[in-house]
């Protein structure tokens, strides 16, 4: 018989005496008493725990994503992670308008005990950016230094550590160049998709060229828009062209993988192609909520101290607008609109591989 | 080739002309301006376009449904549908923090002017109510009288035909009960699962009753508990008993359609229950929001008028709150967690039952 | 000259290694790891460093409000004080939306672990509660039992102090009190509000009596609703009524404070009430937003649980939405909106009150 | 005796009739029924509605500072005005998330149809941009087009009224510049400021050079920073300088306003400062709210068509892009922290000055 397991009393259980015992004002210690200080203290210590939830979370989801091949299973539960990674980053969101209550002024009367503390500093928020897979050519520069030159040499080495582990980037860019429907039985979905692109292309600009309302000013501008469509798609369908944009820094995906994300996009009624879709989706708004948050943060930076340094010696309003622009992962997968058609011009999949992405719930 | 479409300008395209010539305040139309009540006026205007688009989605879903057969492709639109209902749902529940920027005192303003206009009459709120399936019995009368006898003849039509199509309810309840997993070459859902239910309730009463930390009187306690948890199970394993909490107005969905339900909770994990159980989670939270919705409709209402009667002659605030206990459609799925047994417990499924729960992105 | 102050590390100045090594989940001191568990830590947590916040808001409010004579310097700091505790319940509210990810399925895998700890042992939020004000008698009992039997002595200690302590509603009350302008210099506020209600009453009646368009029916409807209407004034205008209705537990307001709290709301618009017409606003906005919290906090349990009783031995559902109902504390606030009159039928205040209530910008 | 006035039905008050028949999708005219045109059309006619109502408060806020003499009631009254607008915007953005409901491929089922139509062509939204005063210079060309020459003649003519009427920014600067606070009875504000801020610098550069921790790389950013920070200082405290930045278009307030902005900014802690602060504080939410519309608006254009051109015919996500980041109204008070100072430097009012700002509620 299983025995019962021994009682457990809430605060110890969240170790409240521990919990509520990290947070000492600099200002106390002065004898300088300054009443947001507590604040300032308690939201940021709300992001660490934060951030360690999220950096848990996507343990999990890589470590669902290290194995040679993905269960179906592990899909659905990767989704879950991710679901759950956006629930937090909403939270984190709306933690900023509890700093915005905290006016300038307020600020300044303990600012000057925290230099040259930072945010810059979250070894935490690192982690996650590089789990993500952050690509270090991307990250923006602080006065010219290393994300990781501002952190404790212990610090440090998590960092790096992170920064070679797998991320999420390079595990996902694996798991699609291994989808097996872009060519199966016969089916080659670019060279299906290549033709659609082609007429569609085609007959709009026989619509360009013959629509007689249009001045020839226009014409030409809507000819020139054509011509940059059309070469975007070229560059889609052309693995060389493909494999220059990967190494200009341009894109990051594989081109199969790549192209096992245009399909995804486009047949996502499929039902077994629901929770690929769904994957991808959450990939792009962990991506975007962290883009939101941090452009939201720089905002808030500035209406706190204007155009002045911050505690780390960094401009950091700039600072945090060029990392809500360049701090992306997935840009990729916002590329992939540009190349969807429309369900109309869409080539139908061949009947076999159509039942293979089909399932029924009822009996036959 | 195909001929282009005409140019379309964005203000015909919308009828900005007619729409935006719909809000003439009665204050103004008495030479008594109150600048607050062009507020009211739109914000109900938002709220009526918001619930034409709900139940847009809604026909859209119902037409699914209502098929002999509901496709798989099907049910991915249909939780579209529902999501989409949850994201305007949101936008309805933040809509009444713009309401509350009217004070009580500028409400006055107007107040008198509308007599005996109300939000009971939105036709349009009570055909959701309908199309979603809330029975007549759970209505909330309004001083004594049917929901639908305070709106035009016309209106009221419109409300009588939604009462008597097939609701999302029905409409559920049916696909439910076709779902052919519970019985399916020899394996038996409701056997094994009150296996498990037994094996589990039983080594719980012998934890209770051989935990020696336990005082006399908190072993009592536990038994009773014990004893009202068993009998909730019991009446889940008997379809007699079910009936009769049906026959009570304490249960809707047939004995069949609950078991189905709860066995896609129980396996949720199984890729081809992912969307299923989407879907049963999305009713639940179109419930929940509109719970919500009311329940702050009620909060805001008796800040704004206390417990003055509304100004359709009811007492606003407690309809309303009576409304966000009653006004619920799908209860039955908010009582499956209570059936619910940990993974550890779970039956495994046969194995060709699994395999046709499962299926594979990649290549064996 | 000021010497420098010492240099901050950002991970020592927030106490990180103590901070998030306060997460130890239970299944995997057994050896059986439930991945949610972690977040179900995280997740109170990040509720009791909110809790600490709010406290230390609240302490820093009722500090201001326990002199004799309460600066005006200081209720604009105690408003900013309300305002930040309502941005920080946005974030308790919305941190429900993280627990919704969540599933009964997952919470099961490590539920039995946690008997009998509780939310109901949070002893920081009860002290919340005290601080504000919440009467022991609308305290709903949990299996009949004082809320402050479930935690341990030493916390015990603490709820019971903090209940001896000034709330805010004492303090509130007393402040409000002692207001002056309800009877300055010849002019007689409650005179003179008796007599725009008795106008004002006595029109609404032969409106009723002599409109043509009535039938029988709805006449008589409406006298019995324009009586009731006219007893709440009449309780209103005799303060003898009103000390009934504190007496018997409706009202915990003194006359007088009622008196001023109605004058506030009545004559906003003049500039020097525009301070206490918020500080107002804002002490039924943290009601209101707790009520909020504890009713979706109700819901959630619900969807997580069902109708079985909570880890606590309690039905947790149905306690929450309880406590939803009767844990307000300033309900005499709501109470007002009833006894606004328009602006059109408000007396003028006389010239030299109305100058004492303004201030000037602008030079004369 | 007053009169009833005539009984009012909820339909009619609305003009649901001819609100509800205003969305007629493009696709069904066609015969080509795409599900997600009705969702575009209600989403844009709500947010048409919205501008209608923030029209509505701007004229009001307008009307209000045209006066010789703005009224410290009026001011309370603009402040509710804004504090509307920032409600209705939160509701802006929130829609966004409705709209990211519709997948790309759902709409390029009719993104055809509607050509050249496009947000852009939304005059009520540039209406509300030049009632809050977007100067022309900072406005975004679109394909080198001015943002009047979209739209038809009727609009244009209303937005060319509405950039040559007062903006709120004018008003604002107007009323700014005559608060009397800066120099009365003998007070320099900017004189003692001056001194202020130059106490402060001189210590801060002080500690610089005689920090013995400091290498000397890090002095000299020290100093370099230090520069900085005094030059723009120093251009606050001089008139001239403040015009170059004027007439170079990186400030817009006179130098009497911007004076102004920065007293009420230092000593907003003074009970007659409440006001004023809180309303130039609404001002920045405003324009902050407007970018951070923009600036998601944005990132979900972008997810909806990648690097496809709009529908109007331009880049659209880069064209929202840059005017998040341009379209701005009152950036001058987002420079103001810039200079704020800390409480313990901040110079004593005047006693008489200070009691012209304070006022009292209690008796003396």
């Amino acid at each position: 018989m299983q025995k019962p397991y021994p009682p457990v009393y809430y605060a110890d259980y969240l170790q409240l005496d521990k919990l509520l015992s990290c947070q000492n004002p600099k200002s106390d210690e002065y004898g300088k008493h300054a009443h947001d200080e507590m604040l300032f203290i308690i939201v940021h210590q709300a992001y660490e725990l934060w951030f360690k939830q999220i950096i848990h979370e996507l343990s999990s989801a890589l470590n669902l994503f290290s194995k040679e091949k993905t269960d179906e299973k592990d899909l659905g539960t990767a989704v879950a992670r991710l679901r759950r990674i956006t629930a937090i980053q909403k939270v984190l969101i709306e933690q900023l308008n509890i700093i915005e209550t905290m006016t300038p002024l307020d600020f300044l009367d303990f600012r000057d005990y925290l230099i040259p503390a930072s945010g810059f500093q979250s070894f935490q928020f690192r982690i996650v950016e590089n789990m993500l897979g952050l690509s270090i050519d991307n990250r923006v520069k602080l006065d010219n230094k290393n994300y990781y030159s501002l952190v404790s040499d212990e610090h440090q080495k998590l960092l790096l550590d992170s920064q070679n582990n797998l991320s999420l980037h390079q595990a996902v860019d694996k798991w699609l160049s291994r989808i097996p429907f872009l060519d199966i039985g016969g089916y080659d979905f670019l060279l299906e998709y290549a033709n659609a692109v082609t007429r569609m292309i085609g007959n709009e600009r026989d619509i360009i060229i013959n629509n007689p309302s249009l001045s020839d000013e226009k014409r030409n501008r809507q000819l020139d828009e054509f011509e940059n469509t059309k070469k975007k798609f070229e560059a889609l369908l052309d693995e060389n062209k493909h494999n220059e944009l990967v190494a200009s820094g341009n894109r990051r995906f594989s081109y199969r993988s790549t192209l096992a994300a245009l399909f995804i996009n486009l047949y996502r009624d499929e039902p077994i192609l629901h929770l690929p879709y769904r994957f991808l989706t959450y990939l792009v708004d962990v991506d975007e909520n962290f883009t939101t948050w941090r452009y939201k943060h720089a905002l808030m930076v500035q209406r706190m101290i204007g155009s002045k340094v911050g505690t780390g010696g960094s401009s950091g309003h700039h600072y945090l607008m060029q990392t809500a622009e360049k701090h992306k992962v997935f840009s990729d997968l916002l590329e992939i609109p540009t190349f969807l058609i429309p369900r109309s011009e869409l080539p139908d999949l061949p009947d076999d591989l159509r039942s293979r992405l089909a399932f029924s719930y009822e009996l036959k």
